[in-house]
């Protein structure tokens, strides 16, 4: 039974997400109903993970099974011609017997997008705005705290049912952007607590406009208590950038 | 006489230019017109150089004169709220006397995204997608060639009336940009003719193809022949990203 994997590119603008949920719309759907109208038949997908709604993917990947072997390309030209206008599919591959894109994938990299200024409509739902310009060093020396193997329960929602708290971070950090008062906080991980990138951020955040320090955001982590970190930044900044295997 | 420069963002799909044309619109228009409003009487702006039709801006700058002075934080808020959503002006600022956003432009910057993958539509009209992977290394090769001061009327459309094809190219090169199968064209010059960014990028992925050889691309430049020149890109994937004073 082949393995055929791909990787997604989608603005989560319209989605509630990536996971199915009943009545609303979401990216997981999109993509198995594209499948299933180019096959012919029902067809599950399984992904790398779950955004969340208003979250925009570039390298989201995904994987699903077939009785039996399809051409790679034509498949993908007709993914592209069913799939709605803002979800892309791209690299569709045979996998490796048994590859699996959840439990293979070793880290995710997600971006965070700013802009301390205003900016086009088009890159309005890509970008959270910032009116004031914070303090990105201080910043960054907050975020270097972030790097390792540590419990980042500060960091995620509450009431998720999560027993694992540990995750490794591998590398943290803002860096300008192409633009003119343009950020992206960048951070790669082996996983992700529910919400941990936006938390992170929004904490990030107070460090930046000075109303948190830099020490007080690394004692944060080890307090274990989302209730002490800052408030979640909106979903619109956020794209999953990359999976690696 | 208080002047004034500010910064200005675009997604150039919907507009004919920079540059006023009757009947049409176009983003100088759209920012005249949005400045009239907000202050009351006829504002002429003057912008740091024309883009064509369907070329984005991220770093454009414009400057214009006012008998009398204005708060900058609020004229650029009234000034967000009446443009059209994709236009955005940002960092208003006053100028010191004389100051000219086109003759005191030193540098300007302009990046050509293109990808190889199918992406969702808010990037599509970003980013030319290009069929085959083009080898970005020959490619990269070739556009060592244009960096010096140059004539480089072999990438100036026909027919233009200019007389002078001297530019100054500081960088020029094709580098990865952030997702997969998304590569940017940079480059940095004084100043540019008539259609030269997309000449240089549709004749370097010529290149790329194997249809065009790194030598034969060094040549052209001497060769001063628009026609011995490959194709213009698509004008989707341009942006001027800055202008540098």
């Amino acid at each position: 039974m082949p393995t055929y994997r791909f990787r997604i590119e989608y603005d989560g603008t319209d989605f509630y997400g990536w996971q199915i949920q009943e009545d609303v719309p979401t990216v997981q759907q999109a993509v198995q109903d594209a499948l299933t109208t180019a096959l012919g038949r029902p067809v599950t997908i399984y992904g790398s993970g779950r955004t969340d709604s208003g979250v925009h993917a570039r390298g989201q990947v995904a994987h699903f099974h077939l009785d039996q072997s399809v051409d790679t390309y034509r498949l993908k030209a007709a993914l592209n011609g069913i799939l709605p206008p803002t979800v892309a599919v791209s690299d569709v591959q045979t996998a490796p017997e048994g590859f699996h894109a959840r439990f293979h994938a070793r880290r995710r990299r997600y971006h965070y997008y700013v802009s301390t200024q205003p900016v086009a409509i088009e890159r309005k739902q890509r970008v959270y705005i910032l009116p004031p310009t914070p303090d990105f060093k201080l910043m960054n020396k907050a975020a270097r705290s972030l790097v390792g193997t540590k419990n980042f329960k500060s960091f995620c929602r509450t009431n998720t049912g999560v027993t694992d708290y540990i995750c490794t971070v591998k590398c943290a950090q803002w860096v300008p952007d192409a633009g003119p008062g343009d950020w992206r906080f960048e951070v790669v991980a082996n996983r992700y607590l529910h919400g941990m990138v936006r938390a992170i951020v929004g904490t990030l955040l107070e460090v930046g406009k000075k109303e948190r320090s830099a020490d007080n955001f690394s004692r944060l982590i080890d307090a274990q208590d989302r209730l002490m970190a800052g408030p979640s930044a909106p979903a619109e900044g956020l794209i999953l950038e990359k999976v690696y295997y």
